[in-house]
């Protein structure tokens, strides 16, 4: 009898306005665009270093389509959709069924951090107390309207703030921890 | 001919959760309290005694209320609210006009800053342009659902970041001024 090895640590980086918001009502994320500068990516490519795959959106996927080149082929990269699979474009896979089922497949596979990415994976993720950490990257701007990250109907979460940074830019980077539940 | 006064400076200072909300949806912010901490008010003594008036809307109003003895009574306060007033605690005024009507009254009494509170009072004065800063104190928690402090139907605008403090409560405040426009 084997025992199941711990599941993934689950984590969130990401980009919000400061009213909260991760994209426009399209989806564009062009106003990313004001902290862009030279040299430097705000920790992302340390991060994306460290983690072993992707757990992504439809939506995102779909804007990640968009972008031509496939970022991710040197990842496990898995869409959590219900929506019926395309063709994929490189080393991705569709799975349809609950997290805590794909983690334990991730598990067993020896992934060991996972990249939650998508406003409705992310709150998926939360609801079911599967995010450990979270870092927010706060964008100078107040978009106005746009999708949410936090679009209500979640859970109470208590968060341990593990540092802060503020850029050149005006980005804030506010790294959070999470307890398992 | 007179030459009206400069408009007052408006100005922010609010707490918000990790995921943007001001008030649980029932309006309570008991919440809060994970950030009391004694000998520490987060600035808010040297912000207040910094205002001349303040602008309130109908529900901080009713909270404020709520708290039993009125705690500006040596400030000016404006409740902004299209219904009917009720007889006054203090020195609280009721207003039923436009942000910018209230600020040139303001002006030609001589007030310089005004301390802009309660979610739809916030929104209405950035949807014209009138706010000059924000302190937003993050709490470190994901409430879930709530009151939303930038609830959509907003119009963009830019921030530049002016400071950003991190407590050992986990507390982040973020100070943004903005551009008049």
């Amino acid at each position: 009898m084997s025992v199941s090895p711990a599941r993934p640590r689950c984590s969130v980086f990401i980009a919000i306005s400061a009213d909260g918001y991760i994209a426009r009502a399209d989806g564009s994320i062009d106003w990313l665009s004001r902290v862009e500068r030279a040299g430097e990516d705000y920790g992302y490519k340390r991060f994306f270093d460290s983690i072993d795959a992707l757990v992504i959106g439809r939506k995102t996927y779909d804007t990640v389509l968009g972008f031509g080149e496939w970022p991710y082929a040197d990842k496990r990269c898995i869409v959590l959709t219900r929506r019926p699979p395309v063709a994929p474009r490189s080393n991705e896979v569709f799975f349809a069924g609950a997290p805590t089922t794909l983690l334990e497949q991730l598990a067993q596979q020896g992934v060991q951090r996972v990249y939650v990415d998508g406003g409705a994976v992310i709150r998926a993720f939360l609801a079911e107390g599967l995010i450990d950490d979270l870092v927010l990257s706060v964008v100078p701007l107040l978009l106005g309207e746009g999708v949410s990250l936090f679009a209500g109907r979640g859970v109470e979460r208590s968060l341990r703030l593990e540092s802060s940074e503020s850029f050149a830019s005006g980005l804030v980077q506010l790294r959070y921890s999470l307890a398992r539940t």
